[in-house]
């Protein structure tokens, strides 16, 4: 499947540049009878948008959704629902000084060597912009999850060595509500916290430098069994899914690498009933799943940011002809993705369980009488 | 795709259950004229094989694959590849103890919510053993990547808190020889580090316990350009690979989750032309990878895998009723699985490379010229 | 796949319904380095226009492609290509009488038990209104396969039983001009008989009934081997792709079903060589495809097309109650759909013929050297 | 998607040639909780195994299935089945005769231009006998589809111009029994049709030449609303799915070509309401098929097939090195295909059938519901 299309049955496949015309996305697979407007999209959208606060970008991206096809009187119908956001800030600018040159750490080189042809303004196709499209897909499989009672929320775990309160990370008990998440300007739930990394990021900021860090995504209300057992676990998807967003290098599940150094009688999540003989972990180092498939306990997964790539330090670097040069990048530039990467990775997690919902409908034969024998 | 299926272009199908009759697989994608004999194969299989040390399980398997097809006089066709590794060590047991109770830590509870029935025998499909199917394929894609000078190898990073010398981690060149890595019982390019391992391994036996580690996979002779910049990043492509392992909890690339600590001065990496006017990096925090796309230098992967989830000491459960159970899993169990999933790595490694190896010919309009215009 | 998905490399998402804000298409694998423009699409977009000719129904749509993006400059960069055609005659219709009743002929019942909902507004999502964007995705396809000398022609057989003369069914050579097709308001190339097509077409419209008639598609400019052996099939395609044209109800290959009647030693093409030493066929009955495969000769295929449902006179139907109702289509209809589903044909071929070039491509090593080891 | 692979959810993987060790298939997503054992599948091997009658070729295959994974007590798990079956009769054969010479009406020239390499011994890869990797999953199908008591059946409608009596061909009412078609050695459910086809294929044989035929299958039982509106209609699944069977040119839904002589009038189907309000087609020109979608009503599909291309006639050809050669088939070939055929095109239809059973349970959110909330 060529590499702007994502899922099984819950299907999207995204387009646009960061200073083409518009982006979008079209989700072919999502059942009939949700319903679904432009107001289900726009808080998603809102909430990856720059210049939210100081420590994101100041370009003006009004981000407003349109839905062109698959919903008639704000119900999906089952056709392909195509979301388009058109690029408001398209003001020609001069790109002449990065039209040849090769940032550090941005995809420019690998582009072009794959490509042989860069549309060089802005990132193009790997700018972090390609990420609306994903948002406002994930907003749509946030709305059909919600028919079910699950419900994603990822939330900022650290910046640089900045870290919330252990009493947020609770592996059995969310404690991460949304509105504490929303009301930090850097998507912590912590306050105190979220205090300590805004003073942390003015400082990167003054020192034209930048700095990475962790965001956490908690998953709630999954029945169990929900993933596979080989290639498609739902790890693995949860996985290639979070590493698939631009500066992820990391990616866990559960208790993650600590469990490298944990041991078996420690690390195994024992099995208990309750009063009405439901199934449930005693604790949850895995992260609410066992062999690739929900245990029905809360999801856990994190996703490490490296530091925002363009800084306006002066950089080395080589252009095109692979002459030496230097850079300095210009603009206001996050000293940080990651409060804007919460947002895409809630979305991109809500995608990976929506799809697993609609695969594993078929799994039981069962499951196919109660719908075709009525 | 249903999830035993792998891979867009070089594709692979694999079933078989821990004592079913036989596992296997199947290649459908790998281009003709490449040359394929089960001697290819049989070395990869030797090295997930169990019983090769102390610290691998003491059952009996041969694993000796036969190639059932698409190959003629020894050389691919482009037909499919069938693999077939039949079970050789089917002993009927008394599996009557666990066929009614979830083992803590394996995924007898969660395939039984998922699919109403279970081959409770020796885990069935969540068995470890599946992975003999994978990397019989991966053998497949190994000698297909050697054609173009491109090499994975796998090894223990860490067994526990026991961790190879840093020199073996050096991103900018790989240390690591495979001789060295194949002659430690714990395939540890590191002889003093794995002597140490070995020591902590035999003591957690003792304990009745087991424990974690990391494998560490570096990829060299990549061309830049392999991968994608969106989805199907080469990144995310080897994440979700990695962490379809079972028992992985954490996927990393390059430097992983310390980016999430560093700044953007620091973790860019540079770019310098050598004499050819070769564009290369000066450093290597990336793991080979910027953009989801291959940079031309050595791609580095971890991953972080539990403890063996069957231990000999008593644990907590319940039975498919509800009703508190004690366990402690009989027979001789590996204290940790990390040994025998390096070949397994290595193996997910060559899948996602030759698949992004085919994926990429058809990116340039230039590559077709090369093809269809003689 | 969901199933407004297509193709395996060169992979096309389509959206939109006939009365919603828009239609349009995602390409995704187009190869980077294609010069690609609006003006490439938009003869592809009148051809299909309705209102062209008196045969064709008189509403205005004037199918403006908008591309949003995967292009800089003028030449396609790899990334998705998604095109925008605006539905620009949505004036607020009363549908109240169609929106309860199942058309005869149509999908308005098949639609309502799938989905539950329907967007009755001229048929949404399927209408054949829908073919816009397989129209925009086709030649993007045509302009690929252009650069290879690969040219895919479709043109009317047949109105009822009016069909062109043999001359221009010739298997070993394409006789049909495009220009001939072109300029025939019923897209004949055969200007007698499409002067007979025509008085029939307008007798029919008297009668306020319809008819149906053949499409005929030849390829010319095809390398040998393109296509597979067992289900992709160049042919399966073909038909799978012509098939899922609203209104085609049988599509041959070659001679099609007068095959059946033949004998081996008349339907069997032989083999020659030419002073080169390149290797033809003597005749053309499998209609340039052998095993699933491409000879190099010309690719023949047809579509039959069932006579438009949308009729003026009346008939019986029921409503979603079951309550008997009779119903005539009001609206100006085409007495049939053959002219405007000629360039929808000859699209679907060009998107088979682009995705098998390009799968094609990794089918031998050789060529993967081509590409890799410059 | 690879060229052996087929299926979206009940996903299949085949593989083997004429005479390699084995051929088989891997069916990945074929719902747990089935019964299913070798018995289900013998019935349907030896339906298509050649020496039944004096009509089919007299090489001994036994075509004995072995599951070899996904069921458990004889019932499916959910994990994929993979069904081998040996080559039993591979003695060594002197192939050098064909080794090098293109046989006219195989696919040795297209296989060999597109892979540079042929297994020449019986065809390879592209042989007939590949089909029995089909007909093992086809028959795993049919078991899951009479669980919702949907049949189809697949018989001979003509062998050349001999055809069987109208009334087995009344759309309205399937009056074709399978036990008739099983009972007759040319698989036509009308006894006195299949004894002039008989004698005429006596007559074919003595002239060292082959003949065609039709193919035509009945589905019963269906739901209404299976199928898809655009790519992945119904009738386009099954067109793709038969036209991917060796030898077959044209396939047609319902009324088939004829369509393109009809009206719309007398074309379209009329509904009408029974006494349960349940809607119905007073006719059923449309072959149970509307607007991609199953109306209910019994799906037609018919697939003509060319003269057998093996024939002992000698024939004009060429060799690799593109010198003129004759050529007489060697060997005790079928006066036609069509016999061995039926069970194969039965097969391919309930693979389509099965895999949109499943694809459409998550069409509808209430569909959802059904299953996750209980």
């Amino acid at each position: 499947m060529p590499g702007s299309n994502f899922g099984t049955l819950f299907h999207i496949s995204t387009f646009g540049e960061s200073h083409g015309p518009a982006l979008g996305v079209v989700i072919d697979g999502c059942p009939a009878g949700l319903a679904l407007t432009e107001e289900d999209i726009i808080p998603y959208m809102n909430r990856r948008r720059p210049g939210q606060s100081q420590y994101t970008t100041a370009r003006s991206e009004s981000d407003t959704p349109e839905i062109l096809s698959g919903t008639f009187n704000g119900v999906t119908t089952g056709a392909p629902i195509a979301i388009l956001i058109r690029n408001t800030d398209q003001r020609s600018k001069d790109y002449s000084e990065i039209a040849d040159i090769f940032r550090p750490g941005h995809a420019d080189f690998t582009f072009f060597e794959k490509y042989g042809i860069r549309d060089y303004r802005g990132g193009g196709r790997s700018s972090a912009r390609e990420t609306a499209a994903r948002v406002a897909a994930g907003a749509v499989a946030a709305k059909l999850l919600r028919e079910f009672n699950i419900e994603a929320i990822a939330f900022t775990k650290s910046i640089s060595d900045i870290t919330v309160d252990d009493k947020f990370l609770d592996p059995m008990e969310n404690r991460v509500r949304r509105d504490d998440v929303l009301k930090s300007p850097v998507f912590m739930p912590d306050s105190a916290a979220g205090e300590r990394a805004c003073a942390f990021l003015d400082k990167k900021r003054e020192e034209l430098d930048s700095t990475g860090g962790v965001v956490r995504i908690h998953v709630t209300g999954l029945p169990a069994g929900l993933g596979d057992t080989v290639f498609e676990k739902l790890d693995a998807r949860l996985a290639g899914a979070l590493m698939s967003i631009g500066a992820v290098k990391g990616v866990t599940i559960g208790d993650g690498f600590s469990v490298s150094l944990s041991t078996g009688s420690l690390d195994n999540d024992s099995f208990y009933a309750d009063d009405d003989l439901n199934i449930h972990t005693t604790s949850n180092h895995g992260g609410g799943i066992l062999g690739g498939m929900s245990t029905g306990g809360m999801i856990i997964a994190e996703a490490a940011f490296k530091p925002t790539p363009s800084i306006a330090k002066e950089q080395e670097t080589v252009d095109k002809a692979g002459i030496s040069r230097k850079i300095s990048i210009k603009g206001r530039h996050d000293p940080t993705v990651v409060p804007r990467a919460v947002v895409v990775c809630e979305c991109m997690v809500n995608l990976v369980i929506a799809d697993a919902l609609l695969t594993n409908a078929t799994a039981r034969l069962d499951n196919l009488h109660k719908i075709y024998r009525r």
